[in-house]
Formats: C-alpha cells, structure tokens, sequence
C-alpha cells in the first residue's frame, strides 16, 4: 500500500504539499520490543502505523511504568514529534508491542504543513482529542475503579487483542501496563484463580471463566 | 477592555471572521459557585476569561470530583465547547470558582473558522496541548506521588492562589480537589497539625509552617 492511503486528508493537501510530505516519509519496520521514542528530548517525528502495534506509556523516576494507549494499523502517533507544538510538556514513550511496519515523517515537515494547511491543522486537532479521550478514561478508571475491575478490564482486552483466551505474560508487565507493584497483580490473579476465574501457569494467565470477568469488569 | 485584546490570533483573521467571532461573542458576568458548563451534552461554546478564576473538574457516578485544573485571566476553556469536536469523548464540568468576567462564543461559530482558517486551528491545537499537559501531570501526581505530598502541594497552591496564608476552605473542598474521601483529607490534616505544619480551626486552615510543608512536597 502507498503512504498517501494512509493519510486520511491527503487530498485536501496541494501537490507541492503531497510531495514533500511523501518525499519526506521514511518506511521503517520496528521488532516488538524497539523502543521508537522516548521523551520529549527526543523528536523522532511523526508516526504512521501501517501494521502492527505500538504503545504509549508514561514512566516514573522509580521505573514504574502505565500504559496510556495502543496505536494500531492506520493509527497516527502525534505525541513522538512533540517538538513541534511548545505547548506539550511531558515526557511520553512509545515502543513497538508488535512487529511493526510504519512510516516517520520528520516533525519539521509536518510542522510546517500543519501549520499553512487549515484541513491538515484540524485533523492534527482531531488526533489531539481523541488521545486526550483516551488518557481521561484512564484517569477515570485510576480514580474511580477499583483494581480488581481493572485487571479483569486488561485480561479481556489482552485476550481480545491476541484472539486467545491463553495468555502469554508475566505479571510484572501487567504490573507495567497498570502501573502498580508486581506484588499487586500476583496477589489478585491469585484470588481470581481460586474464584475460577483464571488459571495461572509458569508465564501465562489463562482465561478460564471469561463471563465471570466480564461481570466484574462492569459490576 | 475590547474583545479583540483578549484573542490571541485575531491579527491572523480576515477581517469578515473578525466580524463574526466578535459579533457573536457575548459577554458574561458568572458569580463564584456558578456552573458554567456539564458534559458533553452541555454545548456552552467556547469560554475566554477576562477577570477571574475557573476550575475545570471530573465527577464519578457516586458524587465525587477531582480538579484537572484551573483557568485565570486570558484563559481559553475549549472543553465547554467539545461538541464541535467528534473525538472529544469525555464528560468535564466547568465552574466558576471566583466572581469570574468571560465571553462565550458560540461553539459553531468558532468551529466554522476554525475549519477555514489555519492560524486558528494551530492555535486551538496549542490550547488543548496545554490542557493535556495539565492534565497529564495531574495522571503523574496521582500514580507516583503520595497523598501527603499532593495535599502539601495543594496547600501551598491555595496560598498562592489566595495571597493568605488562612485559607477559608472545607476538607469537603479539599477532598473535591483531591479525588479522594473528607475522612483521608481530616486524617492527614490532623497530621500535619501534629508536625506543627498547619493550624485546623472551623472552616479554615491556616498554614503555619509554608517551609515544611514545601520540603514535604518536593521530597
């Protein structure tokens, strides 16, 4: 597939526009685990998934680590060229949770179109949104749920994710993605376990009672 | 004061959006304590501070709330305007927390040159950055700072804020602030009480100890 599918106001964009958008973008793929940026010291450019999976996270001075946000296929990570908007002042990393194939466009491109183009603006703004939109839900779900919600919230969606009920992952990444001790997970999953509702084996969960999670997760 | 001096770009608009931007925009007095805007049913339009202070808040089903932050003079709340923007998914609630000067400008107006005009739209992208700076600072405190901190923290805001050290306010207010319980906000008033840190009188605490409480927030 061209870059130019992938870019959903491509043609609101003038031809000298479209050039050097796409004469800028670099195809690159990312294996799972690369780290694609790290803070805002670091202006890696635009990201522009065209398969795959990435993750945003914050981290703390101690290394405890929360997961914001997944990007997938199509999706567009704003927050890797936060050079270009002074007005972002925090620190956000991004890696690849999959294999992933993707473009980077240079912040300063995209800056500069952004910032004569009224419809690539306005898409930007749209982005901007609905990150906003997904880091308020988690801040919710921190403030208002309590954790065993949470963790039967991430086991669905885990399992969801990687279409299997058997998943392959250690505590202490759960640990990570919800941002609390690995001691925290250990002792839920335990009591999930002995209410049914998972199996655990040597670095997997298993799902072994999805209703009863689901019944949690909205109770 | 005239509008235009309250609006950063509007040397950037034509002069037929100058028109219509402040033809439109109404002007509004809004007493402390008065709500300003409720959720995203709520489209209030866009809100520009010219005297005053507004705290932009969350609340859960059960009642309680938690301050994301405040706007002061020349301040833009785009929030109250969300229905112009599709990705913004969230309920936020805005009141004004002191006597407060504003203009509204209807949420389609703005949106119509927003859409036509890029100056205004990278514009507003700077606005809502900053609010999710705001905001994810707030997500930092609250998954890696303690609550004794966050509290010492708040304290000294207030002072700031207030120019007093007798800050007339109730562990009610606090725990609001705070996205916590009256019960854990008394608790650790008590506390600090106890460290000679502040001085708890009916409806009032006053802060006797500004260099303690300051060493308190940044260890």
């Amino acid at each position: 597939m061209e870059f130019e599918s992938y870019f959903p106001v491509w043609e609101k964009l003038t031809s000298v526009q479209q050039e050097r958008l796409k004469g800028s973008a670099a195809r690159r793929t990312a294996k799972k685990g690369t780290a694609l940026h790290s803070g805002s010291m670091d202006c890696t450019g635009l990201l522009l998934v065209e398969r795959g999976q990435l993750r945003a996270y914050i981290l703390s001075d101690e290394g405890r680590e929360i997961t914001l946000y997944r990007l997938f296929d199509r999706d567009i990570c704003l927050f890797s060229a936060s050079c270009m908007m002074r007005s972002i002042q925090f620190e956000m990393m991004i890696e690849a949770e999959k294999d992933t194939e993707l473009w980077i466009v240079p912040a300063e491109i995209y800056q500069s179109i952004m910032q004569e183009s009224a419809p690539v603006s306005n898409f930007t703004n749209e982005i901007m949104a609905t990150r906003f939109s997904e880091v308020m839900w988690l801040m919710e779900q921190i403030m208002w749920k309590s954790f065993d919600k949470r963790l039967a919230a991430f086991l669905l969606e885990e399992s969801a994710l990687e279409e299997t009920s058997i998943l392959k992952i250690t505590h202490e990444t759960i640990a990570n993605h919800l941002g609390t001790a690995r001691e925290v997970v250990t002792r839920m999953l335990r009591y999930f376990q002995s209410e049914g509702m998972v199996k655990l084996t040597r670095g997997a969960v298993e799902i072994t009672d999805e209703a009863a999670l689901e019944e949690l997760q909205n109770a």
